[in-house]
């Protein structure tokens, strides 16, 4: 493709015809002026949310103090359920909202090294991103199980056999946007009579997961992406229904306590998922998730993974018009199918860039070390206009070499 | 004392005279006929939180997006150190706040378990919190270590031994409202080469505290009670500067890592506090939480010390005069200095009488298993007043049996 094969008039029709475009009203857009491709790292506000909240600062905090409980009680497991149906493709009685993805990988890779007590290997991915790479070594060194770490997720099928039992691993890569065969990998998996653990971060409410029909065992991730759900919502842990009688959370919390409120001499924990939650619940968080699950399953798991195909694939096309010649390499796989909603780009200065970026071009892309500029896709809130802006404005700064002049010293490169 | 000596125009002129009167203001009120006596069990909201929130909202979340970490990612250190100077006596660098207490139990527990692994035994109360007594069970079963229990926190020091690694205790006792003897027990817990973590929750912003004062080595508590930060807002930990370099997380998520943003392939723990962080904080709680302790920065941890003091003092001469007669029994030390804000009243129909006050009398009171009426007074918010009415309430309401008439069948009761 050369730049005169597509016009930006041309993108403007993409926007037109989208059928998810009317979603950018629902969000605060803050400044027009910002193209913002970073929210695979932070989703923006939807415009509901501080409505609801605001709200339930008043009436159920200020309101009805500690008799608010009655409802929030709930919340972990209801807005797991509204995640399960209109995100996850889970069942009820699956999901539960709690903690952070950190805290929730503990308890159940915790969990399923002592169910599978007698298998002595875990396999993860060196790539991997660093908390499950840092809570899995730590979980492992304490069992005295060894990881098996392999150097990409093509290799997790053949690092198999029946010494592992757990495989860990992200559905999406958040460096490189590759989508991991979260069917292929399951299966083969439980073909040696090991469980997988995904972290679904990257992926949820980017394209379609499906863990009830893949057969997933175990999964995680947070909400503060694509999910919208705010900086520090709380995340999200699945546990299949078949597996749950059969873990225990290392984390002995009331809230997961069979009858909470017996207030006992001995843990028993909760015969459902309840069994993982620990403490009191984020209350204002969980209605935040609620508001930003809500707006994916209005808009439906297979528009937004159609739309991410659509813009992901417009900034591959680009990539390779606009920045193969200055120097950029396409990290992430050319087959949308094979992505989530975001686009690596590798570049030796991508640190500088990924400044200069935000400084000087009212991009904001996020930088991951050591040479990859990320461009993020929310299907909901970017507009095909905005792949083209985004990456018409990225060409413009590096061809001129303006990065050049940033200075990265003392200062935290994002 | 006889309801002649003390009328209820006697009690506003306490109000008239209380420093800290003011304070109620600053604090929404939405149902001035309700006697609020729950402040422990979710205090109430400032009228500073609902706006900063709002802000927050607008302006870094919406407005900053993912730039707003460059303020965030320091929140747990910043609001740490806020509520360490104005609420613990924690000198900056020693006060995280993440997670739930719950989660920072466990870490810290664990942690203290793995230092002193040499020893096999720990201590704790049988009577404690249950999210504290099941924590402490998983990681004792975990660890093969014994679990001395005590009947009452006065026999935790005779139970203290070479043996020991760790004493596990609250400060103010969640159902009595006892005080234990943070200093001496924490200096004689140090005698046997023992480690002390108290759970504050209970104390911290009702009582004055001193952490660094008497050498304590580890605490945590949450926000919701005394601090007035809200329901599920994020909880705190306490780790000495001494013990720091002593102790790591189990949980070894990448917020606790030396260097988050290099992501690097081994986990290194950060050198200070920062190591007990897990994951991506709670923005908006960690704001709701600095709003709360800023208030009792304001209002002062002796004067509101002071005035837990007079308002459970009152409580307990009127429970003495007026419900002693009806059945109940103050269970609460009558030494306001062996006391937090707390006053607990065992009655054999404690059940029917907790829900009976909520819904005929329009007293909020809680419910503790299997006959304790509590009565919080949250310094910043109770009124004298509110102690009379309540106790009045109380009274008259258990003298005309109305409580009978409750049946319990199929509710949660509080």
């Amino acid at each position: 493709m050369t730049e005169n094969a597509l016009r930006r008039s041309d993108v403007e029709l993409f926007d037109a015809a989208d059928p998810l475009a009317p979603f950018r009203d629902r969000f605060v857009v803050a400044d027009p002026a910002v193209v913002y491709l970073d929210g695979n790292s932070l989703g923006r506000l939807p415009r509901t949310t501080a409505d609801r909240l605001a709200v339930v600062l008043r009436d159920e905090w200020g309101g009805a103090l500690v008799e608010g409980w009655e409802r929030w009680i709930d919340l972990p497991t209801r807005v797991g359920d509204l995640l399960g149906a209109a995100v996850l493709g889970a069942a009820p009685g699956q999901v539960l909202v709690c903690d952070s993805t950190t805290v929730n990988l503990y308890k159940l890779v915790d969990a399923a090294l002592h169910l599978l007590a007698d298998r002595r290997t875990v396999v993860a991915h060196r790539g991997d991103f660093p908390t499950d790479r840092y809570v899995l070594d730590g979980l492992a060194g304490r069992a005295g199980v060894a990881i098996r770490w392999v150097d990409a997720v093509d290799d997790v099928v053949g690092a198999l056999d029946r010494d592992v039992a757990l495989v860990v691993l992200s559905h999406v890569d958040y460096r490189t946007g590759k989508r991991a065969d979260l069917a292929g990998i399951t299966a083969a998996a439980h073909a040696v009579g090991a469980l997988v653990l995904w972290d679904l971060s990257h992926a949820a409410g980017a394209i379609s997961v499906g863990l009830d029909t893949h057969g997933v065992d175990l999964a995680v991730g947070c909400t503060y992406k694509y999910l919208n759900a705010g900086p520090g919502a709380p995340a999200y842990l699945y546990v299949s229904t078949a597996l749950q009688p059969h873990l225990r959370s290392p984390i002995q919390g009331w809230f997961g306590a069979a009858d909470q409120f017996t207030m006992g001499p001995a843990y028993e924990p909760a015969a459902d998922i309840r069994r993982f939650l620990t403490g009191t619940p984020n209350v204002l968080g969980l209605y935040a998730v609620e508001e930003g699950a809500s707006l994916v399953a209005e808009a439906g798991v297979g528009p937004i993974q159609a739309k991410a195909a659509a813009l992901t694939d417009l900034a591959v096309v680009l990539a390779d018009a606009w920045l193969e010649p200055l120097g950029f390499t396409v990290l992430s796989p050319r087959d949308a199918r094979a992505r989530g909603a975001h686009v690596s780009l590798c570049h030796p200065e991508a640190a500088r860039i990924s400044v200069a970026l935000r400084r000087l071009a009212k991009v904001v892309p996020d930088f991951r070390p050591p040479d990859v500029v990320r461009l993020g896709f929310s299907p909901l809130t970017t507009r095909f206009v905005d792949v083209w802006d985004g990456i018409d404005r990225l060409r413009t700064l590096v061809a001129s070499g303006a990065h050049n002049g940033v200075d990265l010293s003392g200062q935290r490169v994002r």
